[in-house]
């Protein structure tokens, strides 16, 4: 049982938008993404997204506004409800999803 | 769809070793503890155990050694495995469970 420093494991991540999974737990994954710029629209069908900002600044864009989180926020997207990530510094997120979620979504 | 800052949570627990659920995923809860002193052993028969350390120290006392956790270090404890946080000064964490985990385990 090791344990993970989560902001340490972003050193890993080799390209924006990537990420690591030094963690899982049942049929969990834990990611952690190195992120800037925008990313795509999407939404999961079956899972709740739940998103932690580790350092910088992120803003989940929804259809309804948007979340502005900083270091320690989290927030939680229900399944189904769209929405698109974007970060104008670079910033190190984690992300927590049922095992083989697609990152970009199924719709 | 609220963002919570999971540090600033831990002014509303009343009690060392209490807790609030501030938000759900799935069905899963993700509590914030304030702790300090030694918990009791325990274990989950049916479910990992994920413990990050927000602010403070926590040691995870296991039967095959100690795991020593500062701010932002996360371990998941595998399910069936006897643990005992404990915590020299005052400790805020958070805990990812399946809802109605007993915190004391079932073991």
């Amino acid at each position: 049982m090791e344990k993970v420093n989560l902001l340490g494991e972003a050193s890993k991540v080799a390209d924006l938008w990537g990420r690591v999974t030094p963690l899982r737990f049942n049929d969990y994954d834990v990611h952690v993404n190195r992120i800037k710029g925008e990313y795509v629209w999407h939404s999961h069908a079956d899972t709740d997204d739940v998103l932690m900002v580790l350092s910088g600044r992120m803003t989940v864009q929804l259809r309804t506004g948007d979340v502005e989180l900083g270091p320690g926020d989290m927030v939680v997207v229900p399944a189904g409800v769209e929405h698109c990530p974007k970060a104008d510094e670079e910033t190190v997120i984690m992300c927590i999803e049922p095992r083989d979620t697609a990152p970009t979504g199924d719709a």
